[in-house]
């Protein structure tokens, strides 16, 4: 069917407000990389209408890629035929059940609604990516999105209760009901979630809320080697259990051309350094007081505490502003890996060396959230075009060889997609792909959703 | 094959200490309702024997069935043909990691050893059932356990990090470096979490570990309705958040019963009554002060603090002595529910008149854990022997029925195995039904791994 025959049928099937006129601010994806062509974008405004566009392709052949907010990084959300089926429309906060601490909403929420509508209701909804002002609930359950308030609250994955799903024949899915414990077969939410629109459309969700934080402490810690760092973090988890929501580690490098950036100083002198926060839904008065005592029994000396909200603000714009700081260095080559806790100095130790070693001119920032093992690993060669993305295949595979020693991850919060799926089959075993193909092919027989993401090609 | 080839085939594969003598106390199930018959029980001590046994019975179609400790309430450990393989002799603690608070152990460890080796690392390991002493990690894992600190902690799902499991062509699927984050692919941990034995061998994980609480405060309460026992449940969870861990329920007449049977005073006299405790990670001198004057402020004044260890031994006692209290009732019939926490005043209200109406002499006992939504569920009738069960299946109509239009769960920790196998179809949809099948048949093409449990029959 070509796109004016399936045009000509949709128009039949949805209403007019569905049919956008001018697609074109949906078709470049985030990083500038894929663009969505030869394609129709349809924005359905119930799930029936979602329905009623699966079953037409269904029945059609038609291949369908589903789009949340379009701010995924690894060209998820980018058709190259048949239906963009965006959910921008599908937008609705649909309870708020207390009693559950659970929030049901439209998949085509975007975050920052939603913990809008947890902060009204006097909860809290902790999932927090830079992109909140734009990604979609659908979108951040498809990747199994990370942020910012992973070590204390998980990823996505840990927070949905129950999904709705309309699945590639038209069916629905739909366990939006809380149900705390449950043991009724295997447990397909976890197969869904993470599927990156290969699987379905997910059209609504049930979520965990959280009570609010009332006592924040904020500290900023110098060390001098990743393994202080890790000490650190080991004891302080013991101690301070969940209050510890943020662990954030940087490499004098990064943090010297964030206070450069920032015309901000330097908390204090160090190699390495950290930032930690600790929350607590009861008022404290003396959690500071404990932390201070804890760091400076432990020897952690050269830390200081934030005195003041200007304070505290001042940490977190020297972490925010790393990626901003680093523009002038050149392009980067990024990476989204994470590993065992306990890896990272060895691969920061043995990858940069080998780095170094092969492009002695190469700078790189180190920087992440050392308190789940994830982090930004950005490298910089003296070249200041697209030229530098040449190298970009060797360097990956440099990274990826060691991240992969370290029993690490290629992908650790922002998905397979197009950029990532030949990666595949070298994290996975043999049998893992098959039964992904599997599954895949129980659902989508005619492999119509988001065909050419994910798995890798046969 | 019959049963004296396959055990000379595997006398040649295993030695002889897997062998063992006399199988009989492994045959009989738990509650005494299944027995493995025509069978042959072996117990590998090493992942490589148990690869050996799966690749014999892959390559000669033997029927095989895994075993823990076989306290499972489902009857999912009962063999009725080939081989019994008993996980007890994969008992070792391989690795404990606190950087990534993680414990990685054999799937044949008791319950019980693993919260051992978890404090004497100075951790905890929050899975906790009144099995603990003979229940193994591979079981918990495989039929994806509750018990007593799912509020605060969640099921054994979520204290899952990774898995390593043997397929059912004898392949081996390893993944027990913790990793806080990965997204490449299906989830698959997830999908054999909670497969009952139907999906291949569990033989290691990897757990999460947290800190040990410093600070314990316990109340009970009485409260005259189930909606102020949500209620007060809806607001402390959010004050006190995470440190809420157990908040139980139990109606009038199931704790006169255990009152008179424990020779302890009921600690206040009420028709409901709620025993609930918060733990602190830190010391917290003024916890038990601030909970008081919650309850006090919120109009809870019907209640007491445990005032010594004695005092909350005394309040555990009462709620744990309901089971054994309600012996001298007769036989009873038991529901392992869930629903959501916000429709458990209408259920007990619905189900409780149609029963009454229907069978006048019936004493239901009603208990739980009302902080996840599930509920202990015991009718008695008033006939002392086993023709009780009689009434057996039109009684769980009832309930069930019930439990369904509350859109609550049949199975909520105990899960299908063969007790509940006729009951899926009418809580999962036809397509998900069809992907539990297919996700089966991928690894068991020839549906030798307990094949009659779980799925319902064809
Ligand atoms: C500035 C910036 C910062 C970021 N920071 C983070 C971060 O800290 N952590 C992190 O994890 N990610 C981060 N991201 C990546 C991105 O925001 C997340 O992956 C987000 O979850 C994507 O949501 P989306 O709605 O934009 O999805 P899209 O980009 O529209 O789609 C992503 C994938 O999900 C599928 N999909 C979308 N909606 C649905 C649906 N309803 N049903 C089925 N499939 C669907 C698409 O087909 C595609 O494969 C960042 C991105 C930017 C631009
Ligand atoms: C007194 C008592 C109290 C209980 N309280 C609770 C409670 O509070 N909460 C709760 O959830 N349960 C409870 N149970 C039920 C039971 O203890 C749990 O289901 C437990 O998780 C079963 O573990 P097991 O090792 O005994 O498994 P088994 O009974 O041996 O097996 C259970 C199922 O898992 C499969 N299996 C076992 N090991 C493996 C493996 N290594 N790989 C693959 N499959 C495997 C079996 O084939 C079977 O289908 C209780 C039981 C008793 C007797």
């Amino acid at each position: 069917m070509n796109l004016n025959q399936i045009r000509e049928k949709i128009q039949i099937i949805l209403t007019e407000n569905e049919l956008p006129q001018d697609p074109t601010s949906f078709l470049l994806d985030q990083r500038k990389r894929y663009i969505s062509e030869n394609c129709l974008l349809v924005q359905p405004n119930s799930v029936e209408s979602v329905q009623k566009v699966v079953r037409f392709c269904a029945e059609n052949g038609v291949p369908i890629t589903p789009q949340g907010g379009n701010t995924g990084l690894v060209g998820g959300s980018v058709a190259k035929s048949g239906i963009l089926l965006n959910l921008s429309k599908l937008n609705k906060i649909r309870a708020i059940n207390l009693a559950d601490n659970t929030i049901t909403v439209d998949a085509g929420c975007v975050l920052q609604n939603v913990q809008a509508a947890a902060q009204e209701a006097g909860r809290f909804f902790p999932l927090s990516l830079a992109s909140e002002g734009s990604c979609q609930i659908g979108g951040n359950i498809a990747c199994n999105a990370g942020g910012l308030n992973v070590l204390r609250y998980g990823t996505m994955r840990d927070l949905v209760v129950g999904l709705e799903v309309v699945l590639p024949n038209g069916e629905l899915i739909s366990h939006l009901q809380p149900l705390h414990k449950n043991t009724t077969g295997y447990e397909l939410k976890h197969v869904f979630i993470g599927s990156e629109g290969t699987l379905g459309i997910i059209t609504g969700a049930t979520l965990k809320l959280f009570a609010p934080a009332q006592t924040t402490e904020t500290a900023w810690v110098g060390v001098e080697s990743i393994h202080d760092a890790v000490n650190l973090l080991t004891s302080i988890k013991n101690q301070f259990a969940e209050r510890l929501c943020s662990f954030e580690l940087m490499s004098r490098f990064a943090l010297q051309l964030s206070s450069n950036f920032s015309k901000i100083n330097q908390p204090v002198d160090s190699d390495w350094h950290l930032l930690l926060e600790l929350t607590d839904s009861l008022k404290r008065e003396d959690l500071g007081h404990l932390l201070a005592e804890y760091l400076y029994q432990n020897g952690y000396e050269n830390s200081v505490l934030a005195q003041s909200e200007q304070e505290r603000q001042n940490f977190w714009t020297l972490r925010e502003n790393i990626s901003a700081s680093q523009r002038d260095l050149g392009v980067s080559i990024k990476h989204d890996i994470a590993m065992p806790i306990i890896q990272v100095a060895d691969f920061l130790e043995n990858c940069g060396s080998e780095l170094q070693l092969e492009y002695p001119e190469m700078r790189i920032v180190v920087f992440g959230h050392l308190g789940d093992g994830s982090l930004h690993y950005n490298t910089f060669l003296p070249v200041k075009d697209n030229r530098a993305y040449e190298q970009e295949g060797a360097i990956n595979q440099i990274v990826y060889r060691h991240i992969l020693a370290q029993n690490g991850t290629i992908a650790a919060e922002h998905a397979i997609g197009s950029l990532k799926k030949h990666w595949l089959a070298q994290v996975r075993t043999a049998d893992e792909i098959l039964l992904m193909r599997a599954i895949k092919s129980q659902l989508d027989p005619n492999n119509l959703f988001n065909a050419d993401k994910l798995l890798p090609s046969v």
